[in-house]
């Protein structure tokens, strides 16, 4: 039993071995210092909800990664953003999608989920809930490495071609025993204005109950296709397999070869980081002292 | 082993047996209507995706119910509409909300499904493919009893106080053995523009797999966070249950009492069809001649 446990991702998909080194570097650094100010406040006995939104705000605001600033561009050169968070000892959860304005997403998504009777607003109904907190204006998310993405999509049409998604997302169990999940995103390059994807779907890219929290990266439609989330919970609960073995019989044996990856961590704090793609920006930690920040196996 | 078997529902929620008798009564009605022609189409060999495609189209297009002509209003007046759809022999969805103009919000859904890499469009996205189909303005949707309702939701402002919401759903398992699941729906009297629920979240109030095929009806918020639909599938693979008791399981002991109910077929075409709340419109047949069609127990 680990008092605390936390892991975060960076995004998985095409990351071959080959990409710029300095890229690597820039994104494992970042990887590094998100997880070892995570490391810190869980120790200070922070609730894992709070772990996992503000590790996912320090994701949003790191350019290199497909969130808040850094995130890619749509089909008509624009950003729409989308978030969740769910607090698994209250089966608690919040989501927003079709954000072009808000700084932070995920702030918005734990707004829906604490002070709407919702679950999943868009656009303007969920903006309208964070008219106090940092707003932008849209092409403020826009960064030159997003823009060659979005020209190099443009010249193809090709969804399927789009690289280096990085979705963000982190996953927590606090001191106390609580779980808790978030994921933030900018989507797909060259993705239709309007499409929603897993990560504010609850129980496909972000899930927690009082058995796991998960939070998945990739093909936004395939983790929506098996539900993936509350897949693994289910063989926790109902086959009472441990997370190492839930997560990788959803992740390697039931969900497309290349379609992605998910972080997840158990009641009893142990992690698993299982994707079945080229790689997964990840890091974890938890209170044995154990940290491990990584791409490839 | 039944050969065919479809059932369909108009809603469940707050039905009292006080209500009008004769908006029972035609409601009824409406729904022997629906489930006669789906019965003979299954009987003719129809895949089960077009079943309950087709009946979903049927119970759009009566007034009487919360899907189409007769979707409730939003809080600024206006109609929001929502859908989805699942093929379980190839485990394909697709599903499309914040429709304003599409006069049958399930054929979005399906083409979403059959001709878009996506799974869930929102707005001008998806009722762009849908350019073909017939359109209407927002007001083409507004009936007398929904305006009425919503003035009474517009008195308190209480969004759960809104009665009759009548969301339409079919599921059927047809001569090949294929399961299938539709969902429409206006959603709930009052609800903010750009709220999303649970009928076109995939997992939620709409699911279909090898297993079962589920269409939920009631609090979609509840849906959402009970992943409702893949609740059901998860326990009886993994449990073995029958339909039956999976179903009732989920909607008795997990959901919370007065959140709604859900209609399902199993791959050998058995029926179920709990609810927690009042009552819930719904009908159903089967190849064994098997006819039923009920408000109360």
């Amino acid at each position: 039993m680990r008092n605390w446990a936390v892991a975060i991702h960076g995004g998985a998909g095409v990351i071959g071995r080959s990409m710029d080194p300095s890229m690597a570097s820039v994104r494992m650094n970042h990887l590094e210092m998100v997880i070892r100010h995570a490391s810190e406040r869980a120790e200070q006995g922070q609730s894992a909800v709070d772990l996992v939104e503000q590790a996912v705000i320090e994701l949003e605001e790191i350019p290199e990664f497909n969130a808040g600033r850094g995130a890619v561009l749509t089909a008509d050169g624009k950003h729409e953003l989308e978030a969740a968070i769910m607090d698994g000892s209250r089966a608690a959860c919040g989501g927003a999608c079709l954000l072009r304005n808000i700084r932070n997403p995920i702030r918005l998504a734990r707004r829906v989920m604490e002070q709407s009777p919702h679950v999943l607003l868009a656009g303007e109904a969920a903006e309208s809930m964070g008219m106090d907190l940092d707003r932008v204006e849209n092409d403020w998310f826009t960064t030159s490495l997003r823009k060659e993405q979005w020209e190099s999509w443009a010249a193809t049409k090709r969804e399927a071609d789009a690289r280096g998604p990085a979705t963000v997302g982190a996953v927590a169990r606090d001191q106390a025993g609580n779980l808790a999940a978030a994921t933030s995103t900018g989507g797909r390059t060259g993705k239709p204005p309007g499409r929603i994807g897993d990560t504010p779907t609850i129980g496909a890219g972000t899930w927690a109950d009082q058995t796991c929290a998960i939070s998945g990266t990739g093909h936004g439609e395939a983790f929506m296709a098996a539900v993936t989330g509350h897949a693994v919970s289910a063989r926790m609960r109902h086959l009472n397999e441990p997370l190492a073995e839930a997560a990788s019989v959803i992740i390697h044996q039931e969900m497309p070869a290349g379609s992605g990856g998910l972080i997840a961590v158990d009641g009893s704090g142990r992690l698993a980081m299982p994707y079945n793609c080229e790689g997964m920006y990840r890091a974890a930690a938890d209170s044995s002292g154990h940290l491990e920040i990584a791409i490839w196996d």
